[in-house]
């Protein structure tokens, strides 16, 4: 197997010790408004959201975005510690992915280094904390020099731009007042816990115009220039310390680098970020929040990786898609899907996260494709994702007030209550339907990327069918829990079963759904196709919305196994298109194997894993789990960060790298792996009427153990294998699978035999 | 003096031999829609135009564009070289930068290669030759790889993207098939003169993830990979090929790199350009054309530096401002002002230009800022600029035709003549006016940079009004020529003697004329101010528009050499704003000595070298020409490159970089300084009943001579100090200083006695 580091539960830090693996691994760190997102090296982009479409970054995504620089005075030799341009012969280089701060460790030659980065809980700023350690027998005198490559420039202008040591700091400074900017933040500063010997602002001076950061000049001399700059596309930032240390001494600096709305502001927020015991105090903040969160759902099965991503770093991911969505931008579907993955960690966030997201809902129903910023590609499918989060976060909380909250339909002055966007939704879906009788596609459904086949309004989306007959399910579940609806779920439940006719008179092949039919009544995930004959989505979520009996959905999902099983995952369809073709769009001009073309797309897998456990395919889920892992024998150096799931393998069709991840960490993947472990393997779900316990767990598993919070009481799960499913809650057996609901703060022992 | 290369007259180069000098050195290649910008390492971008809006790249600008590397197997090393990424002592590296080329020689360890750039007269590719040759004793065995970092995604989504070798092209092929992509160019194809020995696409193989241009993994191994790849964003195409050199042996390899719409159009495209001969065609062909252009003005005086910038460089930059605008943009008044430097070597370009910028005039007579693409700023100053180039125009060639085509208003159904234009231009200005009866300042005049004055619709430019009372008598010397128009000439004069007045009345101060007038009545560029007191533009157009008589005119252009000369120049504005001040605009934003904010502006320079000689101060004049050049003693490392001039050097009161060159080629500078030199120090111009000849020769010349094409006919003139004006036509002295029109084909000899 690939070598690249190892989990330390303990400490939850993932080290790399392989600091060169196929592709950089990557770690977020973040606050409400501000984000880094580091690789091993501690390089990549920072940035401050200052409004939906206008961020302000503080380190760009470049080479060399931050560098520890040592020099050993008495040889002259130096180097950086983190990147190791030099390929100096370390006796340690290797990266502490933590939560909330990433960690580089190096020695050479006597001198240990360990650079760490973290973002406070509020603000926008980076904390790096450099600690340097004479592991020698003697005496050394070192320079220590943190440096980086802030993006001082606001606007293209450069003119606009000068940076010096400013003395009233007792720091760098770099100005970018540009004329008619609609923001403040036209500042970065560089201040340490000490005053520099000597610093730099530009590129220009410390690595020199022809130099490369193997051997800057600035670090060849003895000093660096203490010059500032103007007019210039190369600033830097660098500040010269020595130490001078004893044989095992060591000395640590404080350095913060933040964006700042002039002098008087960064003043005052270095003072504060440098402030004794700071530094420290964010990472055990940051961790605190994490074990919060962690204690909520503690599982511990035989399998110790699967324990490391639930009780820690999948929730960590899901996290980050709680504040940030997708980084680039929050998709409407997305965020509803991050939404009811959160509710059993964090009821209100997914209560804030279903309003924000409504208000992002026109009113006749259908929701912008994402907001933030906004897109407004007609894509039809966002109702269909709205009673599924509802419904998790009801069954979760037990709170239905959410029903009757009001809030506003997008750009119009019309709002009305949750319920009332909710049913809209539905209407929506089943009010614009196509000759067949199934919901039109539009411009597009969850495969983003077949793009083109229903902008006529004739073309029928076989999968937003399905979806909507499960979202009408969900919708009359929350109907029956809120009473005295009835009529209405008798109407919506008539309407289902005229859907459902037309998916199987227009869509079933007998042992497969296709994926619909486009605006030039051509099949799409047919057998009558040529490429494209089988689309994962299609099948599995007919077991989701329950298309067929048990016999029937085997039978389709035996169809996945046969035509879309490879040996890292399931693609997304198959085969992948080879050709260009209009009628679909995007997805068929992309690469064979890449996104939804047939890649293993890791979010269309957890839907799988999910439908396997509906219908109690134990081994056949977890096998799929197995399948996606970073670990799978078959695919064991994809790149993939062991911490995180990404989003996507290029699947087996690529010529050139098949099963290579690309990136990580952005993918709703995360919420769906995380749910389909913890309520359908381990099958501990909330259920309104109490915490229903069904597990599906695999035949290598005899026992296991849950410790879950749920409605504010804690319940310690224990599975063991009879062979016989029985639930015994504190000592008693109860009938049925849920046991019932408890005053906040009690513990609670169950045992469930399966 | 600081050592960069030499001028070779002859071959029409500038050979670069500091090959690290403070900045690049920048060289253009271009055809009418393909653009390469080159700097002396062969690194920069080259583009396609597809439209004003969309440009296909082929290469992006940055680091390793483009490398040649060698490797001697007999010993293993390798290097590259053109960037000699690894310090190798070369015993020979120079660039030879040549009209239409760009060829970089390096000598290493018997080894010579020499890598030479061009770009077909039409089409959209690079063309490069590479030449090794054994300059040892004995006998070698080499590797070449031509490499570089081809821009093969068009779009951000890389699953478009995948190439690899192309049997049926013998070569590689990038393809970028997007859907929804406007255009289709969407391949990059590599084919060289033989068919390669192994190849790479990714730098995922030739350099390897972690290694850099120094040490690519491609050059360590025996061959490259011969690997394809997609879903990439470190696309290469580097192929090698094996000399085995005989000592003094010699080998040639033709590479292409090109843009495609597809494997056929990269077949058909290739095998055109790699046809025996036509590399050496190519560049003969540039060569010619710029040799005929050349041909129409050569000059010879006691200034070599002088003669080679007039006789080929400038008209070299002139012709890039030609096809090209401002490379980013072509301003209105920008195109305009080339077209009027154009006129002595292409008056049907001349007449194309001013017909293409008229077609960007709105019907209420102000131009557009700039097209291509269209900016809509509401500057004012368009207008003022149309009558110069005109009579430019009619001067030179005698055509008045041209004021009778008829050409359409700005997006709308209107159309009407060149005159029509000109005079709707003229009105423009004179009915829009403020209290003070001074010409509005709107979103800002020729200062571009002072762009928060006017909106109100109250601030006034004094500079504009000047601009404006030199724009009406330009017009009605049209007028004139024309014949028949006495009342509107009568009418126009009338009105602008009352514009004069105001101005005088409003913006004179004595010793200067101040710049303008803000919306809340604060004087720009006046002594009033504490910054900003005295603009270089308001004193030098007082001149040009003949606002004052003589004496006052000496006494203005006296406060420019008070005020705003220093070592390198003259400033645009002094003092430079240091405060931010938001009735100004973007100008006192800027960093003090940056652009108009008191850098010494070329342009402006220009105008400046004009005035002068307008008031005969010939060696005023030519101390102004030598301060900006990139020869002058106290600034003669600035990074300009001796072979064209820049638009600007950061001024005398930027703190770091005083003299700092930032880039060049691309400014209006070239055509001013080429008009101030022939026509107004050489004074030798068009005057529509004849050739002008008026010189301003400089006390430190005693002689000199041009050659110069005028309405067909050859005027060899030669000029000799006698302290007497006096102009002898082929041996007969002529009165006044105009010499007649002569037949087309014809040549003379003119004696001009000063």
């Amino acid at each position: 197997m690939a070598n690249i580091g190892y989990f330390n539960d303990a400490k939850k830090e993932y080290v790399i010790t392989n600091m060169r693996p196929r592709r950089p691994l990557s770690n977020y760190l973040w606050n409400e408004l501000f984000l880094a997102n580091l690789d091993n090296f501690g390089f990549g982009e920072s940035f401050l959201r200052i409004s939906p479409e206008e961020r302000r970054v503080l380190f760009p995504c470049w080479d060399a975005t931050r560098l520890i620089y040592i020099k050993d005075k008495a040889t002259g030799e130096f180097f950086d510690i983190n990147r190791n341009y030099q390929n100096k012969e370390f006796t340690k280089f290797e990266c502490h992915v933590g939560i909330g701060y990433q960690q580089i460790v190096s020695e050479y030659k006597g001198i240990e280094t360990e650079f760490t980065i973290t973002v406070p809980t509020e603000g926008h700023a980076e904390l790096w904390r450099v600690r340097v350690k004479n592991t020698s027998n003697e005496a050394k005198s070192i320079n220590v020099v943190p440096y980086g490559r802030p993006a001082a420039n606001v606007t293209t202008h450069l003119a606009y731009g000068h940076a010096d040591y400013e003395a009233s700091l007792g720091g760098l400074y770099y100005y970018h007042d540009a004329f008619a900017v609609d923001h403040n933040y036209s500042g970065i500063y560089m201040k340490a816990s000490e005053l520099p010997l000597s610093y730099d602002l530009s590129d220009l001076n410390f690595r020199g115009f022809y130099n490369t950061y193997e051997n800057p000049v600035g670090m060849a001399n003895e000093k660096l220039s203490n010059k500032g700059t103007s007019f210039d596309d190369s600033y830097c930032c660098a500040m010269q310390f020595e130490a001078n240390l004893a044989a095992g001494e060591e000395k640590t600096y404080y350095v913060v680098v933040g964006i700042s709305t002039g002098v008087d502001n960064a003043i005052e927020d270095s003072a504060k970020y440098l402030a004794k015991g700071f530094f420290e105090e964010t990472i055990a903040e940051v961790k605190r929040i994490a074990d919060d969160m962690d204690r909520l759902y503690v599982l511990n099965t035989p399998d110790e990786y699967i324990n490391t991503m639930i009780n820690t770093w999948l929730k960590r991911q899901i996290s980050l898609g709680k504040t940030w969505g997708r980084v680039c931008s929050k998709g409407f579907r997305d965020i509803m899907q991050d939404a009811a993955g959160l509710a059993a960690f964090d009821g209100k966030m997914t209560r804030e996260k279903i309003i924000l997201c409504l208000t992002h809902q026109r009113p006749n129903g259908n929701p912008m494709r994402a907001f933030d910023p906004i897109a407004r590609t007609p894509y039809y499918d966002g109702a269909a994702w709205i009673p599924a989060t509802i419904l998790a976060y009801i069954n979760e909380t037990g709170d239905l007030t959410v029903l009757d909250e009001v809030c506003p339909y997008f750009e119009c002055e019309e709002e009305g209550t949750v319920f009332d966007h909710m049913y809209r939704g539905i209407r929506f879906l089943l009010d614009n339907r196509g000759a067949r009788n199934m919901v039109l596609w539009g411009g597009g459904d969850w495969n983003d990327s077949i793009n083109n086949t229903g902008y006529m309004q004739k073309g029928e989306s076989a999968w937003l069918s399905i979806a909507t007959v499960k979202a009408i399910t969900e919708f009359c579940r929350i109907c029956e829990i809120m009473g005295g609806k009835e009529d209405l779920i008798a109407k919506v439940k008539e309407e289902q079963a005229v859907l459902k006719a037309a998916i199987l008179e227009n869509a079933f092949e007998g042992d497969q759904f296709i994926y619909g039919i486009t605006d030039w009544d051509e099949k799409v995930g047919s057998k009558e196709n040529i490429e494209g004959q089988t689309y994962l989505d299609a099948q599995t979520w007919a077991v989701l919305a329950n298309m067929l009996d048990k016999e029937g959905l085997n039978k389709v999902m035996q169809t996945v196994e046969d035509k879309l099983k490879c040996s890292f995952g399931y693609v997304q369809c198959a085969p992948a298109y080879s050709k260009k073709d209009e009628h679909i769009g995007r997805m068929a001009y992309f690469i064979p194997g890449g996104y939804e073309n047939g890649s293993v797309y890791n979010h269309g897998v957890a839907f799988k894993l999910v439908a396997d456990c509906m219908l109690g395919k134990a081994d056949v889920a977890y096998d799929t789990l197995k399948l996606i892992s970073y670990d799978n024998p078959a695919n064991d150096n994809s790149g993939v960060e062991p911490y995180v799931v990404t989003n996507m393998y290029l699947g087996p069709q690529d010529p050139y790298r098949p099963g290579f991840s690309y990136y990580s960490w952005i993918t709703g993947t995360a919420g769906w792996i995380y749910r389909g472990v913890t309520e359908f393997i381990l099958g501990v779900s909330g259920d309104y009427t109490g915490l229903k316990i069904k597990p599906c767990i695999p035949s290598v598993w005899n026992e296991a153990s849950v410790s879950r919070v749920y409605r504010g009481a804690v319940y310690n799960i224990t599975f063991k294998r009879t062979g016989n499913y029985k639930l015994i809650v504190d000592g008693t057996a109860i009938d049925g699978c849920i046991a019932p609901i408890f005053p906040e703060g009690s513990e609670h022992t169950v045992v469930c035999e399966f």
